[in-house]
């Protein structure tokens, strides 16, 4: 019989899995067994900085192993963190912490197979094959940005041929790139060729050139074999863990592969996706995107990760973390708070507790997971299991396709960010560059409003003044940059650093 | 029993080695058993193009089959090919063709197991590590380049930070970098962290500034964890092939990791080395570089590699394949003439032969190895198994440790090129770019000649002026370029590309 085993091959220390293979496999033959796991969205708080996690990859790790200990056969799903910036000291790795980590936080955090580098490989492949189609006349202006893995601030503004044609360029980090989203949105290696043959590659006299009418795909392709298959990895308790897709859910998806995560679900009952910063980044992205326009699975449960100290201690910002459960739970998704504890905070518990009772929450699940790893919560997690066993599959959300971009974005505005669509302001140049947006996916024989919508902001803030009382609170429409072989538009807040090139600190 | 199956791992489609690992294995057990290879080296006559190839990966493929089919254990030592050349459409693979390829061509063209990635990425981190030192008043001027695997004429010169400070920089290919360098010629983890420590980040008031002064060298160790590991694949008959170091003998070094030989030796009893383009190119720097002043083995034998066409029909080169032959009979290393055949070329075989009596050479082997592989050579091979199985070990030769770089590169000219020292040129601004090599040096605390040299030069041409009367060529010297942590000193000529960056054609 076949199984997975036959599409896992060992990669060192991991094992690497032909995820698009077992897929069709299981297409193929509709009666092999298969799991239908149910999945969970750990979220979190708002980070009060860039920098500073709420804890939800230790969060995630912890409650595999807790769900395991509860006999639920339960795994994970992780973004691979950008080696760069762990490499450059900008960022702890991600890949947990004491009892609730990875077996091989060394190669997760530091490159893993090599797949970040193919896909920056293969972006900038494209962009060197666009010069060539400007030495020939193809183009003349390119549209796709180099991509670099290492941060370097001093990259997002360069000239290249300097001295001679002084083209004027941009570079951005590899996980932020689009050949990233295609890599995470793709099923097949079909559907990836074909996302990369839709990349627009830049304009000619105006009108815009698609990288299908003048790159070899298989070279691409051939680029990117290994770095479609997710790897598997494990918990210092032996739970299964996949690692796939990459991070930065403020800049672009944020999200693991959509075939990483359907996989998992065929193999396993409960399937924790990781979605990046707090909940209106990653899990919004994860719903609005992987969702309702991808076809991913709806959660049928969310954690929401948070410290003790941000929940409390910023009064300013306390709006946040409710404002994110309450929203979970309107979309009918059950919103289980998660506190997680740092050493010294065990005596707070109760005065915890009783803050999430008069905030209306479902009892908070609280632990050191740093010290405990999923021990401390498997005796917390009765109503969390009791809803992943009892509820039905979730039904499929209705897509935003066709709803005009400015629509679609104060609809965003409202549900994720709380801010009405008469407080969304709209800076001068907005609507030049969606007018310039339309035009060109009009001449490449798309329409923009059916492309899903990528609001592209800082991590660490949900409005342009998150601090002001509720009724002041505005967000601000600065560009939009069309990524038509990922089937994205994204929408650049003020908030926003445009070109995500983080200096090293 | 300990064994190196102990220090293999499975990494999809290859193996990887801890050849470090194993090497102080047998250090520390000295009564372990381990074999004494001898190498032979596989160079080739200097090609009439850069991008076309004589066919050494195929005659060295085709020779490990023939000599095993001799009974005779033998493996090579191949270089990685540069992924981006290869992906570009710019060059073929390097993995062989036809009966004379190795099992997984697809994989070794197209970027292994990310070696050359992560050997990218360490030494972009280490520019990035540079620009944050500028900002802290460490550092005033970065003296080491950005490096990518992908190639692109445009990144020859950039500016970086564009439109604040414009800082004018260069990219150069991977395989290129000072830190390819590091990973071919250290033989621990120790050596390698220790070279990185000692390389000229830049200056400070005009004095050279090592990163070891700012740099948590556990990052970039980190970092290539995995890069200095050969991989082990195998020819589609089943022989052993290691591979591991990068091409591009012409501008760099372009050798075989002297661990991955090493390793090989201790563990077969002839090791094929292959070295890129001419024997002018990756046989001098074998020779001269890795055998002279980093303690790698002596060649037993060399194979020189030319097709029928290069050899005879382009009268005014016809000179450099004898040179070739000739020059390596008199350094004592047998030198096996192998013409590698094209389809429609058997009938050629007498004349051949009777061209290669003319000149005074061993009896040629001669094979279509496309076509016959390993089976069209065991038959012609009884004079090089003699000499393989005969002869004692080669005796280490003299250091040109402490001769100064002038004489060095006249002695280069003279031995390799066939140039006399009156006619090796200095161009205007060649001693003031030595003066300020012996500065920085000196500085640094080094010795400009300790430096080993190597000579940046065109691959298809050994001069000047090929064409030219032997009397009349000339080698000039443009500019030198110190690679401190490497150890090696870059002399360019006239003809070289002085910053590697192909552009895609």
């Amino acid at each position: 019989m076949t199984t997975i085993e036959d599409f896992t091959s060992q990669y060192g220390l991991v094992r690497k899995i032909d995820a698009f293979g077992f897929m069709d496999h299981l297409k193929a033959n509709p009666d092999a067994p298969r799991k239908h796991g149910k999945i969970v969205l750990v979220t979190a708080d708002t980070p009060l900085k860039a920098s500073r996690g709420e804890g939800k990859t230790t969060t995630t790790i912890a409650l595999i192993d807790a769900l395991r200990a509860r006999g639920i056969d339960a795994t994970a799903v992780l973004r691979q963190p950008s080696m760069g910036i762990t490499a450059a000291g900008s960022k702890g790795g991600a890949s947990g912490g004491g009892k609730a980590s990875l077996t091989h936080p060394e190669l997760i955090d530091w490159g893993l197979c090599g797949e970040m580098a193919a896909i920056a490989a293969a972006q900038n492949l494209l962009v060197s094959f666009a010069e060539k189609a400007v030495d020939e006349g193809r183009l003349d202006t390119i549209l796709v940005p180099r991509v670099s893995e290492v941060p370097s601030r001093s990259l997002r503004s360069i000239t290249v041929d300097a001295g001679k044609n002084d083209v004027a360029e941009k570079v951005v980090l590899t996980p932020t790139s689009e050949m990233m989203q295609i890599v995470v949105l793709s099923r097949s290696m079909d559907e990836l060729g074909r996302r990369v043959a839709a990349m627009i590659a830049g304009t000619k006299d105006g009108h815009p050139v698609a990288f299908g009418e003048f790159v070899d795909l298989w070279r691409i392709t051939n680029m990117l074999a290994d770095a479609v298959k997710p790897a598997l990895t494990e918990t210092v308790n032996g739970s299964p863990v996949y690692v796939h897709g990459g991070p930065f859910a403020n800049v672009s998806i944020g999200i693991p592969t959509l075939v990483s995560v359907e996989m998992a679900c065929a193999l396993h009952d409960v399937v924790i996706v990781e979605a990046g910063y707090g909940t209106d980044a990653g899990a919004q992205k994860w719903l609005d995107i992987a969702c309702r326009e991808y076809g991913a699975q709806w959660p049928s449960a969310a954690v929401v990760v948070t410290r003790a100290s941000t929940w409390r201690d910023d009064p300013e910002l306390a709006w946040r973390y409710p404002f994110h459960v309450d929203r979970l739970e309107k979309l009918d998704i059950p919103a289980f708070p998660l506190i997680n504890l740092w050493e010294g905070e065990d005596d707070q518990i109760p005065a915890l507790r009783e803050t999430a009772a008069s905030l209306g929450f479902r009892e908070p699940i609280m632990g050191n997971l740093f010290r405990d790893g999923g021990d401390g919560l498997a005796d917390q997690i009765d109503a969390f299991v009791d809803v992943l066993t009892s509820a039905p599959m979730p039904a499929a959300r209705d897509s935003h396709k066709g709803m005009a971009l400015i629509e679609n974005i104060k609809w965003v505005a409202e549900h994720a960010y709380g801010v009405p669509a008469d407080r969304v302001v709209l800076k001068d140049g907005f609507l030049a560059s969606v007018g310039a947006a339309n035009t060109l996916c009009a001449e490449a024989g798309l329409s923009l409003d059916d492309l899903a919508l990528v609001a592209v902001k800082s991590p660490a803030t949900m409005t342009d003044n998150d601090r002001a009382p509720e009724s002041e609170r505005t967000v601000t429409l600065k560009k939009v940059e069309v990524h038509a072989g990922a089937g994205l538009v994204h929408v650049n807040l003020t908030t926003s650093l445009t070109t995500p090139m983080p200096k090293i600190v």
